[in-house]
């Protein structure tokens, strides 16, 4: 970074919840110039302490006013509330990154895995959508495996954590789990079923295919991002018991043959992965909580077809698959030279 | 069942174990007509008392006398006990039922869901296996489908409770998950890694290829059991935090264009298979826990190739997946008069 680089003043919209927290750490660990912080809740939720960089800071109520001073504003608030306020603040010049699912598919928003499609970014993009948690995860695998041989039918598996679903989410998995420890009735509010020990393939409601919500967020997000408008992709989202990190089970058919070897170092040198080449260390949610990397193991032949493999990709999904990839977009601009 | 049929002496070797229970416990609740119960364990654990039909029964060490006037041998006490048992009993005319791997993939060994391939039981069929508990669940499904239409390739992602792995790998991980709960470090024994709020892609151990041991039984008794030797099949078998039922997502692919309602129709019409139609009314396996049945949910179509469906399997692991098939097997032998 310059040292020129002027500071940074950056709102976070959805301070105090499981991502926005993270998005406040992220800026702080990964040293971003941060002139201003300016954490943003709910009116119900304003005036709430947080902590940054060894300050403690008042939330707000997110009002226009907020955002007088802001160069940056951290969307995580759910998508209404990106809906009302994100163009509005883009308008103003505020480049605005949104980790809702509000403006992903929209044509003119650039929907941006740093490690993938940098290029989607134009000098005149003020609002920014961040993918999907494990949209996330997933691309970063496979723009790397394509960069090998082209792509050509993806079938995916995921094994969602409850943080996916919010801080709330995650209380209810541990009472949950307490109240069926302590054999008393477990109480379902946040999710279709009960989640402690069990798994509810349910993540998002179901649309008149058959297929959730997520399910197609996942779908026609991966196309977009890896920008191949027609590739073919089907998933089972399922919910497990695990509070944070991602997990998923994928088949990659490819367009024609390939070394092993070759994928092997695809996913080896590719940024920000960890490949587990050995097939006893594959990696887990709880090894990749609190890391900002992709983790992928147990890349495998796949001898039921000519050409494709089997592989398990997990990530953090409060950090790459949310908080740190909103902060690597934002750093992509600052060293393009946004904010010079 | 006729009703001069004549009491069967029963012996279940591994009656102490999760699965050897839900057989003594089955026998009961099925009404098979037993003479004796003869529950036998390692040396170690002779002595417990069982229960079955009102009287306690003391457990024994397992010699050869104990077999004297057997008629019916169910085994579930590892494939070590079944591979120094089996073939001397069904060679002295015992029918033995096995639950382990130790002959599945024999040629001489009929492989059995009743569901599906009752005609693999001959006339002088003695030794039977029972599959592995995902790959019953999985042929139950894959057999009513593929009535509809020939089978093309099938991709499954499992999710397997702890029962899989015996009782002691279910208090593992109700240890775990209180150790957690209560800021203690949880101790791992019977699995690779944590499984308490975790998910862990390893079932059995690793073979070159990267598959599991369990991975490549799914994939070859799949193709045993459908006497389909060429099945196209690949698969990722994953332990999650549950303690009864198993789970699967199952990609489907058949060889020609389909109606779904056939394909709809064809699991509501199949034998001891419940198939829920409506999306949110999916399967779970808490659901499932305690029943005979297969259950299938969230069927719709693959649209990301020509003639594919997606569906989502669950069972109890340790009944439909085990015990239950298991005796399913003996009263399919007495109603063809195996024992008059």
């Amino acid at each position: 970074m310059k040292s020129e680089q002027k500071p940074i003043n950056v709102a976070v919209v959805g301070a105090t919840g499981a991502v926005g927290e993270e998005m406040i750490q992220g800026l702080e660990s990964r040293k971003f110039p941060v002139g201003t912080l300016l954490p943003l809740t709910s009116e119900r939720s304003a005036g709430t302490m947080i902590s940054f960089s060894g300050r403690e800071i008042e939330t707000q109520n997110t009002t226009l006013e907020a955002f007088e001073n802001i160069d940056l504003a951290l969307f995580s608030a759910g998508s209404n509330v990106s809906q009302e306020w994100g163009r509005q603040l883009a308008q103003k010049g505020i480049v605005v990154i949104d980790n809702s699912r509000a403006f992903r598919m929209d044509s003119d928003v650039p929907l941006v895995v740093p490690e993938v499609n940098t290029d989607a970014i134009s000098d005149t993009s003020r609002l920014i959508a961040n993918p999907n948690c494990s949209t996330i995860q997933l691309v970063v695998a496979l723009a790397a495996l394509g960069e090998v041989c082209p792509l050509k039918r993806i079938v995916i598996t995921t094994f969602q954590s409850a943080s996916g679903a919010g801080r709330n989410a995650m209380d209810e998995l541990r009472d949950q789990t307490v109240d069926l420890l302590n054999f008393r009735e477990p109480k379902v509010n946040h999710f279709s079923r009960r989640l402690a020990f069990d798994v509810l393939p349910q993540i998002d409601t179901f649309e008149p295919d058959g297929y959730t919500g997520e399910e197609h967020k996942m779908i026609n997000e991966t196309r977009k991002i890896l920008n191949l408008p027609d590739l073919p992709v089907t998933v089972t989202c399922v919910r497990v018991p695990v509070f944070v990190g991602h997990s998923m089970a994928v088949n990659v058919e490819f367009e024609r043959d390939f070394a092993m070897e070759a994928m092997q170092n695809a996913l080896a040198n590719a940024q920000n992965l960890i490949f587990n080449e050995a097939d006893e260390d594959f990696p887990t949610a709880s090894d990749c909580a609190g890391a900002d990397e992709v983790f992928v193991g147990r890349l495998r032949r796949d001898k039921s077809i000519a050409y494709a493999v089997d592989l398990w990709i997990t990530a953090d999904n409060l950090r790459k698959g949310a908080a740190t990839n909103a902060i690597q977009i934002a750093e992509e601009m600052l060293v393009s030279g946004r904010w010079t």
